[in-house]
């Protein structure tokens, strides 16, 4: 079956949700306010006792619904589940998100039965499910959210380009909220709950050709059919980053995925070399998967492992040199000609070297030409920079400056080189990085956070060049993400 | 010449400002501004050409001011500091502060003598010297703040129990900008620039009976007197914990050192070894730094390795033990009783085992029930709490009935556990994770973080017992920090 058949998921005409409850209490009342919170196509709730909850009109059943939706979201006890989507089946209805408990995850034989039984209905009526036991869907463009959290103690991400796919549900809501705090936007959020059809390959692979996704950020804890994920990733990473977070790295981890999805976590060994033979990028935990996301979907990938460090403070240099050659980055010496290039343009306490330390007596313009400098060398493959914004030499313009000079040297040069930078400070460096994140530069906490980012664009640089795609994913870099920035 | 000595630096009665300029874009005007702005004792200006400035009463020199004050502040042109050390020599101050840049740092043979000189001087007259090249000291508590960043672009941190000596200046101050952020309190942060005199030996010392310090954390990037440095770890560590994130771990790292402040990073196996040796905490980065910081200056250490994972979110469970056991804590099995236990406060499909995953359908008592379960067992010396506040059945109370119920298991266990929280999420899981930290229990962003500080407790914890002053620390907290929490 094609993954096209997935796009009905993610920009549904008409959704039905079943289980649609008028208590406030219940699952079923919240995912329906969730829903028309900002869905625009049509919604109709499915419950034999009401005629309408919360302005939205009521069926007492699947089969009196004045059309076949593209989407029914299901939300009844679990015992019902088969019945409901028996009658989805007769209906006509393809698309189904299950978000019921009660199904293999509870590692009876009675919840594995109820699970078989409703992929044998599904398979019968050629519908796809997402689920059961999951929290669905959720799509910022198109207001799409079969959620069932309270708005009141959660927020939602705007839209962006990072694709992200959540075994667990509590994990990816709690992500969901972080990413709208931290200003990250999301493409397409799948709650995969226990995949008992739809899982992460499909989701790849539909994720392939979805103009909306730059980035692919994946949880998982376990997959189920081997082959068919690896042929998912040998057809995306050659043109979209798959960034993954497995758990289970440890016996007792793994142990412990078995008491929670009941997915065999496998040898993580297997997985690493996995990964690693086709392109995936590994992330070690949730800060790390966003860390490289964000650098992804702003920022192209490297040609190389060469980076130059440019730093307003010394310190900082140094421990981004640290965290870079460890991470496998080289921060290499810089030939004679550019580092008389660099004195000249610097101040006489400054740093040429590689660190570059402009020093915390810089003004802006020493960051900014010497980034020039650096960009044209031809040395280097990618840049870190670490300004200190509350420096008393540096200005509020130096963002603007910063961005706009990288710009017009990236215009000389004719391609582009990857720029991330690391910030620590408080309120007033928030909202300057910020200002960067808003004109592409992605800013991280910690230099060592950076430098880990910087290397995920150097890893998949690698993987392209091995899979002889970089010159086309730049060329979509560039006109997909790069040119459409307003500035 | 005794420690006690550098009391005068944190508390002082009166300071002059050498170099106090009229001149907002000076350093000697900033400077002057930040350190009236709070601070309650005498001020002050010393400057030729001026009467008042900013309100303070200026004096030509240091010779006319109108008593000998407990601590002079040199803001003046490197050149000019030999004899204004010299003037403070002869009028009889005995501490000093050098902001100014221009001496070793430098790297030329100017530079180099002209520190020896200022050494030189200060050796003669007994004067104890902070810097020069730095950022000076800043102390909450006394208003104390020789810093000259415009307060416009950055914020300073309130009273707290973590001291901080930082070797670099501009790092320094973005962690104060970043703390105050953060919420992290300070009892005491020291830039020592290029230490020619007081170095991090003196103030890990001094801060060992200093009743504001919890604990000490300290980045630098060389150490010029070992066997001192040494000492003072074999001093202070079976009392005080103390973090050091070293810069210069690797070869190019150690080069940059070498560029920034002169030191000779030395080999870092020496200084890994030394900190292993010495009962120091090694930090790989700022942020874990004050992680575990955080986590000392709220938590007592763990008496054992074996933790308890309680978590809302399955896959948080997973994540949180993998990290856990690759830093070598034990995510054990639990006893049948234990288990037996568990499982019948428990919700029928929450996971009794270990980690203990209450599920997203959990309520509040379901969390509180199972820490008390867990603190009474003796199986487990702490617990890394994985609270989701956006779950449905988790209300606003969570905190203060857990926090209450930790207090009453204590009190009938009589000795503490350390407990650290882990929360991934937005704004209103931001408020609670705060109104925790409030209460004593630190709550970090990721699972990994909070492993890793949990870590950091268990490692003090082993070295104190190694020491034989586990009881001796852990009365200590308890009279100093937990019984003085307001609940």
């Amino acid at each position: 079956m094609s993954v096209d058949y997935l796009e009905g998921f993610f920009k549904p005409s008409s959704i039905a949700v079943v289980g649609a409850s008028r208590d406030p209490t219940k699952v079923g009342h919240q995912l329906l306010s969730n829903l028309i919170a900002r869905f625009k196509g049509r919604v109709y709730a499915v419950n034999p006792n009401a005629d309408e909850i919360l302005g939205v009109k009521a069926f007492p059943s699947i089969a009196s619904l004045p059309e076949v939706v593209d989407l029914a979201v299901i939300s009844v006890p679990a015992p019902l589940v088969p019945s409901v989507l028996e009658e989805c089946g007769v209906k006509g209805i393809r698309r189904v998100v299950i978000i019921s408990a009660g199904f293999k995850e509870l590692g009876t034989s009675e919840g594995i039965r109820r699970e078989e039984l409703i992929v044998d209905i599904a398979r019968r009526y050629k519908i796809r499910v997402v689920g059961p036991n999951c929290m669905g869907i959720y799509v910022p463009k198109t207001g799409l959210n079969t959620t069932f959290l309270d708005p009141k103690h959660m927020d939602f991400p705007n839209h962006g380009n990072i694709a992200f796919i959540s075994q667990s549900g509590a994990f990816g809501i709690a992500v969901l909220d972080w990413a709208a705090m931290r200003g990250v936007g999301i493409s397409k959020f799948v709650s995969l709950g226990n995949k008992c059809d739809v899982d992460e390959a499909d989701l790849i692979e539909y994720l392939l050709t979805d103009r909306d996704t730059q980035v692919i950020t994946i949880y998982i804890e376990g997959v189920d059919n081997g082959r068919k994920f690896i042929d998912s990733l040998m057809k995306v990473t050659p043109y979209k980053p798959v960034i993954i977070l497995k758990s289970g790295r440890s016996e007792e981890g793994a142990r412990a995925i078995a008491s929670h999805t009941g997915s065999l976590a496998g040898s993580d060994v297997i997985y690493d070399t996995v990964f690693k033979q086709f392109g995936a990028i590994r992330a070690l935990g949730m800060e790390e998967l966003f860390d490289m996301a964000i650098a992804f979907s702003m920022q192209p990938p490297a040609a190389g492992n060469r980076i130059a460090i440019l730093t307003v403070g010394g310190g900082s240099g140094v421990m981004a040199t640290d965290a870079s050659v460890e991470l496998g980055l080289k921060v290499p010496k810089l030939s004679d000609e550019i580092v008389n290039k660099l004195r000249k343009v610097l101040l006489p306490i400054a740093s040429p070297y590689n660190p570059i330390d402009v020093t915390g007596s810089a003004r802006d313009e020493h960051l900014v030409e010497a980034m020039e400098i650096l960009i044209r060398s031809g040395e280097v493959d990618g840049i870190l920079w670490i300004p200190y914004f509350m420096a008393p030499g540096i200005t509020e313009e130096l963002v603007k400056k910063f961005v706009s000079r990288l710009r017009e040297a990236y215009n000389e040069l004719g391609r582009l080189i990857p720029v991330v930078g690391a910030v620590t400070g408080g309120r007033y460096t928030m909202i300057k990085a910020h200002e960067a994140e808003e004109l592409g530069i992605p800013m991280f906490p910690s230099v060592e956070r950076a430098a880990k980012a910087l290397w995920a664009l150097y890893r998949y640089g690698a993987w392209l060049r091995k899979c002889g795609t970089f010159n086309d994913y730049m060329d979509n870099f560039i006109k997909n993400i790069y040119l459409k920035r307003g500035h």
